[in-house]
């Protein structure tokens, strides 16, 4: 490593902090061209992008339009979306297609498909044409689809070949790309028949037959298959690498490990943000830019909270002849809708990681049903005697207890079944749940603890 | 593949169906142990374990102590940790140690420390001297650490070898693991100089030297470092492979990506049902133990509801007074709680993905109250010309105006500074953040609302 030392020396542990990013901010300022590419290009491009990210807008594009300089390709694909249209923005189309053409294929689609319309057709009419029939193929495929994530470069072999004729090949060969972790056996439609890991061909006698080396259990991805779902399927079955074959099974790329974490990390994340209505949101999005996200959400839940308002009004006159139920209503609302949280959680994540399905889904529903009684059973029984101690008033206590059974109940349902049912109507589970449970379990919360007060106490 | 034709038939694009493990759960009651015996070993462990999750538990014991059967070692490691319980339950310690001798180190590792104590000391005496060494060194480390994830088996060279002496030395070398993704080069005193892609030594001709094809700029982990650390710099750097260092910097062992997988998807998972209150609660999990899991968590929301009642309480007379204050006082609550969990879901995953440092810290802050201070605003006119179109009286529309900006500017403001403060305590953000936030935003939420209510207009 040659970095400079008094960047060396503030780089521990994986680390950013401040002064780092003062030392970056003032170099800028002094038109340092010298140090900026020195330092930047021997980071690790996704150290240099992390500095990048932190960099005030201002100087980062003071940096895009320094003099003498050049980001190497592969720290743009590591930047933020937010941060990668801000700079694209301030780049000429020239620089982007001398970006693009210096990234592997599955690296320059993801760099392409966040540029606009008109700017994508500009930069792709001035790629040589090999290039850009590789990235118009691409960008064929719907945006989540594995063919947006694969390398069309791969190794394969035919399967009655020896290792020693293998590794001959494989040294003449100057189109194979740069790294790969298996070699692939094909027949000859070129179907993948089966896989040797690299390793193994490195330790086998030359005089070994590559089949029987060959592990045949191997995991093929459809070139449409969902992103997310080929994020699953290597972590299921523990893959590092796997083919990607076509609708007639031919082979066409092949994906490997390191594509995949950022999908498995943003597809979990998704949900985390989704559950609490935020969507897609990265931190380095604008004031603006969040403020719209959250605002559709916030609407929503006015709405409902409206709703629960109405239900309240409703029952104004008992309320005026016995005020300690507005004191004690919130509780039961907010029990049913933690309650209800907590199975929504569980059950989203059983959903994406396919752990719920339609062979568990009874036994699943029916756990639910009966967790929300115990719980619900409990809860009354605590909740009335602190009621009793404090109001003194039996009533008020036998009604907050039973209608905290029911809503406890509802909220182990509903928990369940909403996001089952939105998944049903291809409806992403993790979006939308969360709304329509606290809701129910809002409504339900007040209606019969409120209800029943007004029908048997207070009417 | 030989998979018995109705098996193969029933498992289509990686899915498990009712149908499938009804055979299984037949076949078990039908002791057809060859059936069994064929299917399971022929399926990828993944999803052999899959099956046995999906199996009535009564079946589970039943397939376990068939005569004649054995399972194959890999499938316990992809059991939940739950199913294995149950199962090590059962199982004899021989069985147990014929298991673990048949798995490399950092499996065996893996289901050695789900055992309960005295089994696992009974376990480790009953093994080869030379495999107990190899675990009970691993079980020194704590148990969320690389040394408990890393294989202790790797392929490593001095810097001074040509590719063709790599080649035969690792044709020769009988001690090396089944599969590695890049060879490690080390100097004199086993430090870590640089890799070479196993697929790189394929390519390269024999006389080239081994240390002009080797990336210096690796990524090194020391081996007592957090696994979730080690998730975040895999996905981070995009790596597939990673040699483990101890505290002399000596190479001590290699993680492969494929082990950091479940350790990326758990940890955000973890944030997931941490935040819903949940904790590490599997599908799996018993009714008791389910209920059990989820009950302190709302009895700890019990208490901050009773609080909020406490604080309602104290404005009864405004209330009999006004009655509709007692209608609007959910919706306050329930925007800020929702604003609050807006902020709080996207500083935890900023947290977690180290995105959120000292170095941007305070223009997130400031970012975030600017936000709560937009939506406050927003809502505030639309909230206050709802309630004024329905309720006719000015007072109550300014009322619920003014204390919405509050209530979401102190959503904002928590939102960020609870999970930051937890997590310099080294408290779990994700665990303890979301009780705290709303309660501040409920507690805000009516006391700003019934306060300023009681002061100026209802007193």
């Amino acid at each position: 490593m040659t970095l400079t030392k008094e960047i060396k020396d503030k780089k521990v542990n994986f680390e950013f902090n401040k002064e780092l990013i003062n030392i970056f901010n003032s170099k800028i300022k002094d038109n340092d061209a010298e140090f900026l590419n020195k330092n930047l290009k021997e980071l690790h491009p996704a150290d240099s992008a992390d500095i990048i990210e932190n960099l005030t807008s201002e100087n980062r594009s003071k940096l895009i339009e320094l003099e003498g300089f050049n980001l190497v390709p592969e720290i743009f694909i590591e930047l933020n979306e937010s941060i990668q249209e801000e700079i694209f923005i301030v780049l000429s189309v020239d620089s982007i297609v001398n970006i693009l053409k210096r990234l592997e294929s599955d690296n320059a689609l993801k760099i392409l498909q966040n540029l606009n319309d008109d700017k994508k057709n500009i930069v792709l009419l001035k790629l040589p044409p090999k290039d850009r029939f590789i990235l118009q193929e691409g960008l064929l495929y719907p945006e989540d689809s594995a063919a947006r994530i694969m390398q069309r470069e791969f190794a394969a072999i035919p399967s009655n070949w020896f290792v020693g004729q293998t590794i001959d090949y494989l040294r003449e060969n100057k189109d194979l790309p740069e790294e790969f972790l298996e070699v692939f056996i094909v027949d000859n439609n070129f179907k993948p028949i089966g896989t040797v890991q690299s390793s193994k061909v490195l330790t086998a006698p030359r005089d070994s037959k590559m089949n029987s080396l060959m592990n045949e259990t191997q995991v093929l991805i459809p070139v449409d298959m969902d992103k997310e779902e080929v994020g699953r399927i290597f972590e299921n079955y523990n893959l590092v690498s796997a083919g990607v074959v076509n609708k007639e099974n031919k082979l066409v790329g092949m994906i490997t490990g390191d594509d995949v974490f950022t999908i498995l990390q943003d597809e979990a994340e998704e949900d985390v943000l989704r559950l609490a209505g935020v969507g897609d949101e990265e931190i380095t999005d604008s004031v603006f830019k969040k403020t719209k996200r959250r605002f559709n959400w916030l609407l929503l839940n006015l709405f409902t909270a409206l709703l629960a308002t109405w239900v309240i009004s409703k029952f104004g006159a008992s309320i005026e002849q016995m005020v300690a139920l507005a004191f004690l209503m919130p509780i039961v609302a907010s029990m049913g809708g933690n309650a209800g949280m907590q199975t929504l959680a569980v059950t989203i994540r059983a959903l994406a990681t396919k752990e719920l399905s339609s062979g568990n889904f009874s036994k699943v529903i029916i756990k639910e049903f009966i967790i929300g009684i115990f719980n619900g059973l409990i809860f009354a029984v605590i909740t009335g005697v602190i009621v009793q101690l404090w109001f003194k008033e039996i009533n008020l206590s036998i009604l907050i207890a039973v209608s905290m059974i029911l809503n406890m109940m509802v909220a182990g349902l509903f928990g369940i079944l909403v996001p089952v049912s939105l998944k049903r109507f291809n409806i992403d589970p993790a979006i939308a749940s969360s709304v329509f449970v606290t809701t129910i379990t809002d409504v339900i919360g007040f209606l019969s603890f409120l209800g029943l007060g007004t029908y048997f106490f207070y009417g």
